[in-house]
């Protein structure tokens, strides 16, 4: 088996991102294209393989010289089939996804979940090089996740595994989840939670903060407001992201001991809270797990960014397309 | 390969269990010999070694036809070596386990955790057959855990990964734990855990009720005592057997959300509780994983009782001694 070409492909709702990487990890090019969701998708599969085909004509490489595509998607994968079950945001039901992409490409695809390619992406070439356990998390709008054992992500038996963001951390009087749930880790550690406590905390407390400074210059705050304020000492702004690192380092305490990994990567908006987030995570992270699980991890932050899922993707080719 | 015998070898702080095993999963023998701890227990492995020479001598077993020893051991071991860190019961410390009984028997040795081989044994011949995506629970005196992910057990970056029963369900306020931690499963939900907790109960209540006579007439209470009584309607034992259940529920809803497993196997004396224990179980599991887990998921009790971890060791010679 000689170096080849991978081709990663990151499917979103507005643009997909896609990158040509060698088998050494090195980013040949990268580039992104519109994602047209008109007639519910049907032209996404054709224009990913159009822009894929001009660009190997570009650099001049042949079939035999690529490996293939490593593509994912938002929505609910069945990875054996590479069969897309549904993906909201694209207008895709019961979408045959690798066989369509193989038809225009000719070449040979694979399909993950996105949230699962970016944590492939960072253990690659990013946050968790070298390690092969890892608990990737992801801080967004919603709290993401994929559980890397042995270098594989666990997909579990309907492909469920790693929705840590569903995890129960407050039993008894949460707030309600997307979900349908109660006291989900999404509720209090994600930006749109984080945002929401800040609310909280405004509204039930009178004392003079930087915070409230912000809030009633803007109107609204943010969690990026959270942590900038916490980092400037604010004490308001210290309560409440000493309360998402709390529950954030409860959900992986508890994670951590079920699959004891070598690293933990915190990605996503809330992630470039750097030290402000991870030192009083750490602190909980120690607090919830046990010495000997402590001792073995290392939290650290996202590395690649935007470009993890095309990375991941170029892995996937890499790793699981045997030609 | 054709078919072979496996020797499956389960040491226990007392008696150390054996079985003979064919491929098939068809038990040949079964038998137990005292555990000799005196001198650190140097004299173990020629013990064991001996036992099996003798076996396969009655049996007219030649090396040939044999693959090869599954053994279990509590405490800290490496897989990968047969290495022994500690075994405080037994007396190993730096302990070359499989080196020894390759030595004195002449056959192949693979060596895992006893809680981890007893959930390969009931993956392979009891409640988990067929299944490939386990969490194994064993609830006694503490409570041990084996996650199985596509039929292999997680070990985790430092053979940590499925110490379950120190995953915290009591944030605050818990009691202390044999670990150094305060609220963790093990302290609500073991044998040990749900006695306290019928005491507890005892003290903070006044109501008739048959688990008071049983403490009246006994001086004491088992975990046994309270699913007998709460399986009669008594309703203080209901109570506290609700309570055990719920904290089971609220863990395996949480590791559920990690590893998506199609069975949940309980085992240990506590499991004999039957449904008093696996009815409340499920609907607080329910409550605290996600719809798709929950439906994906089975809760079984475990069928091989004592036997667990010598069908587990015979199953370990099988799939990994390559002869």
């Amino acid at each position: 088996m000689s170096e080849k070409m991978n081709i990663g492909v990151d499917l979103g709702g507005t643009t997909t991102k896609m990158a040509l990487i060698d088998d050494a990890g090195k980013t040949i090019d990268k580039w992104a294209i519109v994602t047209n969701t008109i007639d519910n998708g049907s032209h996404i599969a054709a224009d990913i393989s159009e822009s894929i085909k001009k660009k190997l004509k570009q650099y001049n490489l042949g079939s035999s010289e690529v490996r293939g595509i490593g593509m994912g998607a938002p929505g609910f994968i069945d990875m054996a089939s590479g069969f897309v079950y549904k993906a909201v945001n694209i207008g895709w039901e019961d979408y045959p996804l690798k066989e369509e992409l193989e038809k225009f490409t000719g070449l040979p695809a694979i399909i993950e979940n996105d949230a699962n390619m970016a944590a492939l992406g960072e253990m690659w070439l990013g946050a968790g090089r070298g390690a092969k356990n890892l608990i990737c998390v992801t801080l967004g709008t919603g709290v993401g996740g994929g559980i890397i054992i042995d270098g594989d992500i666990v997909h579990g038996v309907s492909g469920m595994a790693g929705e840590i963001g569903h995890i129960t951390v407050v039993p008894k009087g949460g707030s309600p989840c997307n979900c349908g749930k109660k006291g989900c880790l999404e509720t209090v550690s994600s930006a749109t939670g984080i945002r929401r406590m800040g609310l909280d905390a405004l509204d039930y407390n009178d004392s003079d903060s930087i915070l409230r400074d912000l809030f009633e210059k803007n109107g609204d705050i943010s969690a990026e407001d959270v942590f900038n304020c916490a980092a400037k000492g604010d004490q308001l702004s210290v309560a409440v992201a000493e309360k998402a690192a709390y529950y954030l380092g409860y959900a992986l305490g508890a994670i951590s001991i079920v699959v004891n990994p070598e690293k933990i990567v915190i990605g996503g908006g809330v992630s470039h809270a750097g030290k402000t987030l991870t030192d009083p995570l750490t602190k909980y992270f120690k607090e919830f797990s046990l010495p000997r699980v402590f001792d073995a991890c290392k939290i650290d932050i996202a590395q690649l960014s935007n470009d993890a899922g095309v990375v991941g993707g170029a892995w996937l080719a890499k790793t699981k397309i045997n030609n």
